[in-house]
């Protein structure tokens, strides 16, 4: 059986929702699965000596005429959030949380928190709202806001973080086929060619 | 008519030189035509705040292993030169002498200087080396060593670059469709798809 593949992202990152919203159907056309990744961008930027896109003279002005361009060309729904960037921990941990306590609603989550993020511009830094997007999939409220506190919980989000680093990680997203890595949703046709192929 | 696409680069980038092997048929597939246009990427980055990709942890040595899988997947001849990243002014130069000068060799010179660098390892930071390759498509060399010291030849560098930066491009290959930016060499699929629509 095929490994899944590893998809590596983080809620605030505009390119890592257009690829959430396209890598599955990607990996489903070669018969693989794909493994939902989040981790803290901000701990590699310290490490990889970058900074959000946006915050580049000339290269910020660009993306944000591409994120839109990009979302546009998918057919994904896009609006630029009024807080940009912002700070992801909560949904990390929630989703760490859920897949040991409600599998079978991870998925929804990444994709409902990365829509009312990048669709319906909520403030999903606040693990309160967080916490609402849960509750919608049918989630304990209660639950989830104390699972995201629990040692374990946290631990678990500062381990992937430290794992994506080490296995050289440094943007979002990041995908892994087997070991080859690729960086960035215009990455996807080419992981669609590996996929297809089998590298070269 | 319309207007050729303009294609931004510097001799000395491993995605500019992948997509000089690309831009023309691209273009040509649409009925368009290509204004090949070296600047100086290094008083770019000054301004635009970041440094040659593989000076940068984690993403230096991501670029490194996909500079030669983007060649690969293209056909395009590559070796990762020994001398890396280096100074162009004086192929940068070469080439805005050479448009006054003698302008039918301008498009074979650009490709020559790329695949002197990248294919063969020359140091193409030495104007020597950039004669001699302007002779092996017979240019004058004296004058081409004489035509890259004018004033005139200096200063149209330093304006195509100024207005680089001032048309918010930050990276290697930059291209402009009718105005419209795209960066990186792992746009051209979606530059080809821009002259095929019409944009989006």
């Amino acid at each position: 059986m095929a490994k899944p593949l590893e998809f590596y992202f983080d809620y605030s990152s505009p390119y890592g929702y257009v690829a959430s919203h396209r890598i599955d159907a990607i990996a489903a056309k070669h018969g693989r699965t794909v493994d939902w990744k989040p981790y803290m961008l901000g701990a590699v930027f310290k490490i990889a000596g970058t900074q959000p896109l946006v915050s580049y003279p000339l290269k910020g002005d660009y993306s944000k005429h591409d994120f839109l361009r990009s979302a546009r060309l998918h057919g994904v729904p896009f609006r630029f959030p009024s807080k940009f960037p912002l700070g992801t921990i909560a949904a990390a941990r929630g989703h760490y949380w859920l897949g040991e306590s409600k599998p079978a609603v991870v998925h929804d989550f990444d994709r409902a928190v990365y829509g009312a993020y990048f669709a319906e511009d909520r403030d999903i830094s606040d693990s309160g709202i967080v916490a609402d997007i849960a509750a919608s999939l049918g989630v304990d409220r209660a639950a989830f806001m104390a699972g995201i506190e629990l040692p374990a919980t946290k631990a678990k989000v500062k381990e992937v973080t430290d794992e994506a680093i080490a296995r050289g990680v440094f943007g979002s997203p990041f995908i892994f086929i087997d070991g080859e890595p690729f960086w960035g949703n215009d990455r996807l046709d080419m992981v669609d060619q590996w996929l297809a192929t089998g590298g070269w």
